[in-house]
């Protein structure tokens, strides 16, 4: 069968389990970006991929469908090129750090964020609480940032895989934002449109992640590097757990203070690890460290300056205050600050990242409908970690919120959500590196 | 869990084959009529119950919803009533004759009727093939007519179950039409807002129809029986063959011309049966037949002329010429005849239903799109049904057509799909009936 199938066809033949080929795949998402098929069409399409599967030459076929509804940038002549992206991370400083990190072991940075999207805080959302920062660049001025700063960061472009995001709305809208075909297509659409050379994928797992365990992540990681591959792409891998908050900060402008404190050589040990990993991933793969030496090299970068030296530069470029790394007063801060207290003396043992998430995104963080502006100023600031001793009444986290009523909410929610207890088996950072993965 | 969920949670559950309750599904409908939720949604939630199923509950749920989204009739006043609905012939006009033939029984009948849908032609557009017949009747004047004539017909109106109207639009794109639950949930929604106590269905299997085999009919007839229980309403099914056509005629004009046979007392064995079964279940069910006598007293309905009356009584009330039934020359002829002839010596093995009917279709007895007229005109004409000899190079069908480039395509078709074999075992008009069917 050459001839692709129409969108009609395709749903009947994929619903009765019978493979549908990537060319067909292709026509459907390129008749529905056309206009020919309906969004009730691709919604089915994703829940039969929810239900049914798709073969990974679909999932292919589905992410260069996405990649072709827009431009494609050509950093080629940049190289060597890096770019970071992840599949959701509460309380997430590292992505903060990775790309001047990165630039800081001489890969040029070009990466596209995200917003923030349900529970999970967005990349661009956190640096426009920079005073100054401008996320929305001509993609000329983006690639000649790249080129002479070394790193650039802005919010995703209607003119780059526009498909993405028209997609993502229809899987918000059914359900199917942590189906491993359409996560792997997502992510790779726009990994791909942006045209780095070397990019690393931060995929979550546990509770508060579209994934419930690491070989479910891995897999979806190990996918994601299969469809790169043809593009010329090299994309290396780290699965993390989210079951708590990755970092202590949970908030636009908290992430940016615990990611200055990071890049001032401080910060917890567990965000500073992730950060080194998928910084020194890119640096490997683009070829300026040797294999096996990437972490340790991007560990130095963070104690001795250089990192946060490129997150000056770069922040300064794109009209931000290059200080606010250092000084975080220069940040948005809320004005009321509430405490939730342990209830126990003990250890704390959960702190589900998802709850965290979603009571700080009704707290302003994020948006609860799309159009909403997001509140830069407040959040969540951890004052103990899973595994770490607290004594009853004493605070373990301070809410920073602009409304009495919104803040004692959150307090409410962290109170029913935090458990203390005797002990907690200590979780490693990263879980799994896909650097020496076979080909699948 | 008494509060219904939302429709992004009702998927997200149901996707993961968590169990999902009447009161969210009955929710998630109503959200959709009522604009909160997306057409996507709807669609994503077909696609769900095409892959992993709706129990029975959630069945009635889905009905009762769909019921909701209109008016409904009571036609308490009238009893014994009646309806008719099927899941789809070709080549259909014992549909045509139940109607009068049950009200020669005694039974008031109530019918909406389908336009052409797909390979399959509708009850309204062969009607309207008929001079003057008055297809969309006030509600008002649809209950009269039930009541002084015994016997009216009328297509589906905005006012009765127009949320089924608008779930066939999505289940059409979606490819979801053969859905068993969906199915079911859409012919008895329009059955128990249409009001009558006593309803027969036509449930069709095989290539031509949504259901495969007997066993997949039966169980969405049975599915159906159960669904219209707690609404007081008798439900008596038949599973009937739609491998081939079940009559001689496949158009609008074409079957009423068949129609008028059987009224006569003449047309072809099968037709007759089902035709008659289809009424006996109906006047059994409303008490104006003894248990098992139903089918015997329909039959000497057609041969001794009280049904033909009733058809002419129904035809002259509705505004149409009810001299049809006797005298075909009144209906719309078609300009042109092409031949159909047989390839060989032998009997005719195969004349696949689903191939006729999209051929027919595509002369213009149906629509391609959901604004075109039909042609009343058009259709095919058969000679010889499954298991009646052929001669080699004598026609086996009539193609009657308007267009001659349309009247060969439809020529090619038939020729290419009709079979001519040494033989072929016969096939009952009706494979199953549900007239003692336990409960569920």
């Amino acid at each position: 069968m050459t001839v692709p199938l129409a969108p009609l066809e395709v749903l009947e033949r994929a619903r009765r389990g019978e493979h549908v080929d990537p060319d067909s795949v292709r026509g459907f998402v390129r008749t529905w970006l056309g206009g020919s098929a309906t969004d009730a069409q691709m919604a089915a399409l994703c829940m039969l991929v929810a239900t049914l599967g798709l073969d990974r030459e679909g999932v292919r076929a589905l992410t260069s469908a996405l990649v072709a509804s827009g431009d494609r940038l050509d950093l080629a002549s940049l190289d060597p090129t890096g770019d970071v992206h992840g599949t959701g991370a509460v309380g997430d400083p590292a992505s903060l750090v990775v790309p001047p990190l990165a630039a800081a072991l001489g890969v040029r940075m070009a990466v596209m964020g995200d917003r923030g999207r349900g529970h999970v805080g967005g990349l661009i959302d956190k640096l426009e609480s920079i005073p100054g920062y401008r996320a929305q660049l001509e993609l000329r001025d983006f690639v000649l940032q790249v080129r002479d700063t070394g790193c650039a960061v802005i919010s995703q472009t209607r003119r780059l895989a526009p498909g993405e995001e028209r997609l993502a709305v229809l899987r918000d809208q059914t359900g199917t934002m942590d189906v491993t075909e359409l996560v792997a297509a997502s992510l790779m659409s726009r990994a791909l449109a942006g045209g780095a050379t070397s990019v690393a994928v931060d995929v979550t797992c546990g509770s508060g992640a579209p994934f419930a365990g690491p070989d479910a992540a891995a897999a979806a990681a190990e996918l994601m590097r299969w469809v790169a591959e043809p593009w010329g792409r090299t994309v290396r891998w780290v699965v993390t757990p989210m079951d708590a908050p990755r970092g202590r900060m949970v908030g636009n402008a908290l992430e940016v203070r615990e990611a200055g404190e990071l890049l001032r050589g401080g910060g917890i040990a567990g965000t500073r690890e992730v950060a080194a990993t998928l910084a020194g991933e890119i640096a490997e793969a683009a070829g300026v460290a040797e294999p096996g030496e990437g972490r340790g090299r991007a560990a130095r970068a963070l104690a001795d300056g250089s990192a946060l030296a490129a997150a000056e530069r770069w922040v300064e470029a794109q009209g931000g205050d290059p200080e606010v790394w250092s000084d975080p007063t220069r940040l948005p801060e809320a004005p009321l600050r509430f405490e939730v207290v342990a209830p126990a003396d003990g250890v704390l043992t959960a702190l589900p990242a998802r709850d965290v998430g979603e009571a700080v995104r009704r707290l302003g963080a994020g948006r609860l409908h799309p159009a909403q502006q997001v509140d830069h100023a407040v959040g969540v600031e951890l004052l103990a970690g899973i595994g770490e001793p607290v004594l009853r009444g004493d605070p373990v986290a301070y809410v920073h919120a602009r409304d009495e009523g919104l803040g004692n909410a959150c307090v409410a929610t962290l109170t029913a959500c935090l458990r203390v207890g005797a002990g907690s088996p200590a979780t490693p950072a990263v879980l799994r590196r896909g650097t020496e993965a076979p080909g699948a």
